[in-house]
């Protein structure tokens, strides 16, 4: 008998992962997954596979659901995180939460594993919140530098994956694909035609063959809350309120893969083989010339490249930083989190 | 009997976008066109189309095709233009040229129509220089606002066409859609082996369903030629040697139509109604709430969006900006100055 770990949202892109994960990292836990979902996916008869067992899928909103799970990893969303995780946690587990419901709480830590662990030395509130794709793999390079050089501030620029917006904004990408190449000509000559060959719904404008700068909600600020989580979740995480944010979020026709374009000014002049010591030196970030989207989806690691000194502020420094977003992203770190938890001996 | 134009790289699609705006916009020349372009393609019998007759396309090695010709556009590469265009002098001719050869010579404005015309006061050479498409789409917002209130610094950030490269450049990521979108799957579980699906040359990675942060060649400064001609050619059409730019070019999979995420530092506090109303009185440029380069490929107006000020610096204002490669890219500006140079009475 080992721990109970419940996976919510099981049925769901990151929920699937979360499930893959645990198994392939053998998280010390019992066989007896406890999966949830919706009401809907417990009548369609939802399962899921963990270590050669089908595993029947319970409902979120089942009463005694959380009874005997000492750990819960939760991807479904911000309103029924607010709403549920309490119950999770009042039936004595802990909460890994992967949306944005708890990441700004001042009482819920936000964590990425290798960034900032000691963040999980209190949990007042038994949860700890995963912050977004975008920010988790910017993170590991800009801490790497923060520590040897100081960082004052940042341009971030996001070329963001269609699956960052769950299997709803791949499926979108995906419908439009083909009625658009199939008019490539028009692609060319009248643009504004082609785009409106097809829908949108999840993304802002037609995403295939074209690029969109408008993720989310745009505030009052201007900025959309994705470009704040950039700025908010960034300043908790490396623990600089004051860390000043120039943040840009594209959504890019990129199946699965984030990338961002940062140029991070620091206290002290930039060296550049002292920059590249600590990159490399820093776990899960590898140092690549040129490295694309693409080519990380599906690996476990982020990569950094295109690493060049600014042509100007010599306390500055370009880089290109890629990662999978349904992974290193969502999925990867929350399980890194329950595993530090364990170490720690929390769970 | 009107002034004689030639179009060198009739057969190229920035050569056949000349030949269609001149007759257009009623370009005031001769309805006998001189079409040239490579030996291989007089070989092959091509013709241009203009004002409703069939022009046989003559070589470039030809030693009398400059005779007569008032003024000729050039879009047929560097090292091509570095060789001819003195000769199209020579002969009489004022050039107008699309490639990078002359861009950077002290002797040799470089002009976008609507920012500095005035750069066409002097011409020692006889040669103007079209700058590169991405300089060029961001010069316009640019300039309205360096007018307005300084410009001292900033971070570009591009998103650039396949078409950026040539028809070669579309045609690659072309032959690469249908093979990747049939094994979606890979795109998502093993994106490293999808991208080895399909060969590259044009572009340094694949490019379908993912984004290259590598255009050009790498200098050794870190930054690619491409990048470096955004800050040099910014500089000179602004008239800044010393502004300072962090440049990073990177290729999406769009067919036709560039955007640049673009964060600029002033010497004066930022107004954002007078920064509005500037950029909207700018001639060439509409503001848009959130444009993109699909929906801007085929017009010729420059679009910028996103407007917003610095979440934490007053001299500072975000934007994003799209506009075609093709057009205002290149052949539109390149026309233009054919007029200013007519208007003028240079040509």
């Amino acid at each position: 008998m080992g721990r109970v770990v419940a996976v919510v949202g099981a049925t769901g892109a990151v929920g699937q992962d979360l499930c893959r994960l645990l198994e392939a990292r053998s998280f010390p836990c019992d066989d007896r997954l406890v999966a949830i979902a919706s009401a809907r996916s417990v009548a369609a008869g939802a399962h899921v596979r963990f270590r050669g067992r089908d595993i029947a899928v319970r409902a979120l909103t089942e009463e005694r659901v959380f009874d005997g799970v000492d750990l819960a990893l939760f991807s479904a969303g911000a309103s029924r995180s607010l709403e549920h995780a309490p119950r999770a946690v009042a039936a004595g587990a802990t909460v890994v939460d992967n949306s944005s419901g708890w990441r700004m709480n001042a009482e819920v830590p936000l964590v990425v594993a290798e960034v900032n662990p000691q963040a999980l030395d209190a949990l007042p509130r038994g949860i700890v919140a995963n912050p977004n794709c975008t920010t988790m793999i910017a993170m590991l390079p800009l801490k790497a530098l923060h520590d040897r050089f100081g960082l004052e501030s940042m341009v971030v620029t996001s070329f963001q994956a269609a699956g960052g917006a769950g299997q709803k904004g791949i499926d979108e990408l995906e419908a439009q694909i083909e009625p658009l190449f199939a008019r490539r000509d028009l692609l060319r000559r009248d643009g504004a035609e082609a785009a409106a060959l097809v829908t949108h719904q999840v993304h802002h404008s037609t995403l295939a063959f074209n690029v969109t700068p408008l993720i989310g909600v745009e505030t009052e600020s201007g900025y959309t809350d994705e470009e704040l989580k950039l700025q908010n979740e960034s300043r908790k995480i490396l623990d600089l309120p004051d860390l000043a944010v120039a943040p840009t979020c594209v959504r890019v026709p990129v199946m699965v893969g984030h990338a961002v374009a940062v140029r991070a000014c620091f206290t002290k002049r930039i060296d550049l083989d002292e920059a590249m010591a600590a990159l490399q030196a820093f776990p899960g970030l590898s140092v690549e010339p040129a490295p694309t989207p693409l080519e990380w989806a599906g690996r476990d690691d982020v990569a950094v490249g295109r690493i060049r000194p600014d042509l100007v502020d010599r306390n500055a420094l370009n880089f290109f930083v890629v990662g999978d977003n349904l992974l290193k992203g969502a999925a990867l770190n929350a399980v890194q989190i329950g595993e530090l938890l364990v170490q720690r001996g929390s769970v």
